[in-house]
């Protein structure tokens, strides 16, 4: 008898993945891990019954949260994952030679632990000498910063359990303070197909601590409904979107997701999703 | 009690919609059709079990297959849409006003019927003068037509089913034939994250019967893996894309998902995409 393991989505929508077998199922002081191998997606893993990454698409999602800000920031040396336990977006951080030191900020170590047994090409750069791994709360952690990073990252799950206060105004105003001049945000913002309250409350959240808010998408198909957003925010009110092209092509050859056509227009949004934040 | 809908794709993954209502069932000579009133995405058409359109999101798939190749075609005066019976495509079309004549030929008149009934908005031109209904089989019908359209689409289902002729070489020959100089085909082509081989096979029997062959890409949320493309064809072995933007600016306030940018990089496709067609 094939065994599937089904996500819920608010009650409407539900995505089913048929199992090969569980690798693994385990309880943290936080939240629910467990490992399975798909028949369509490889390795997966999923916390709290929610899919946090798969070993066959997992490059959309680090790839997009990463590079973006990091082409958009002229110097960035020093950056800050909140999050991202999995170890993908360190991996895509350093892909860029500027950087000197990334700090990453996880709450659970069961998640680097599982990621580094289960998911080698995800995590294989979490004993890098440029990382710093830190096991604490982000929100936390970020009172404590000021002045101290070019571009800090939440590479969060959803504003649901141990994520919820990474998407308040009380903590946006925080990684304000924890940027340097010309730092950059970004942050992992949901499906832009996800309810127009929800979608314009995160985003009425950020503008209320930064002087330029600016969504982008990226398709990742095990997240619901295929489309997902990120929202890139800085302090500079006449910040104009310009990436550095010669820096993207010493790598743009590894990447399997994000193209030079797409970072052209990053910052280009269906009329759908413009509405739904309000912006048209 | 919830009741659901629940697609399955390929016995890897499936897709389930929580239902208020079954508005509609019923069997057609070639296929069952069923229209069910989704919590998550409002009235939802499906054949044989899978998800065709919904109201809340078919903009997406019909934007992108109508006017990517209308906008790349100098004076496209004459169309041919082969399914497409829901009217969505021809919807699309009709936005551009130098269209004098549109033949929409679709196997099954239950589609065109309940799409009526059911889905105002998108059959909204079934009606419309320019347009001749033909009810037919679109392989046969094909084979009859010499020289006769500027832009040719292919609005079929899956490459199962009655659609499954619509996915042959012999049947691209016959668009080849059918298209006139400077003619654009363009097919519904499967989900980037579907199967190589399968992927593959499409774009080689295109390519058997088209000099230039470019697939695209866009997000369709009740899709199998969220992501989908469609392919455009010409016998024009030097084609290049350059699309009409005063055209465009027409109606481009009237679109919901295809924006400036997007058509500015339609063809720049991700690499892993790329690899799956052999093209990297």
């Amino acid at each position: 008898m094939t065994s599937w393991f089904v996500e819920k989505d608010a009650d409407e929508l539900s995505y089913g993945y048929s199992l090969k077998e569980t690798l693994f199922s385990g309880k943290s002081h936080f939240q629910e891990i467990k490992v399975f191998e798909t028949k369509a997606y490889g390795k997966m893993l999923t916390i709290d019954d929610f899919v946090m990454l798969t070993e066959s698409d997992e490059f959309v999602y680090h790839e997009m949260i990463a590079h973006v800000p990091m082409l958009h920031h002229k110097s960035p040396r020093r950056v800050l994952v909140i999050g991202g336990g999995d170890g993908g977006t360190v991996r895509e951080i350093l892909k860029h030679q500027e950087v000197e030191h990334i700090v990453l900020c996880e709450i659970d170590s069961l998640v680097i632990d599982v990621s580094k047994k289960y998911f080698p090409k995800v995590s294989q750069k979490l004993d890098d000498p440029k990382l710093t791994i830190h096991i604490g709360d982000g929100f936390q952690f970020m009172r404590e910063q000021k002045n101290a990073f070019d571009i800090i990252l939440i590479d969060s799950t959803d504003p649901i359990g141990p994520g919820e206060g990474l998407f308040t105004k009380e903590f946006y105003a925080s990684v304000s303070k924890a940027l340097c001049p010309g730092g950059l945000l970004t942050i992992q913002s949901e499906s832009p197909w996800a309810q127009a309250k929800f979608l314009e409350k995160i985003y009425q959240n950020i503008k209320g601590s930064f002087q330029t808010v600016k969504p982008y998408i990226g398709s990742v198909p095990t997240y619901p409904r295929g489309l997902w957003s990120w929202t890139l925010a800085t302090n500079d009110s006449t910040w104009k979107s310009s990436f550095d092209l010669s820096r993207f092509n010493t790598f743009q050859g590894e990447l399997e997701y994000l193209t030079e056509g797409m970072m052209r227009n990053i910052f280009d949004l269906p009329n759908f999703y413009k509405k739904k934040l309000g912006l048209s």
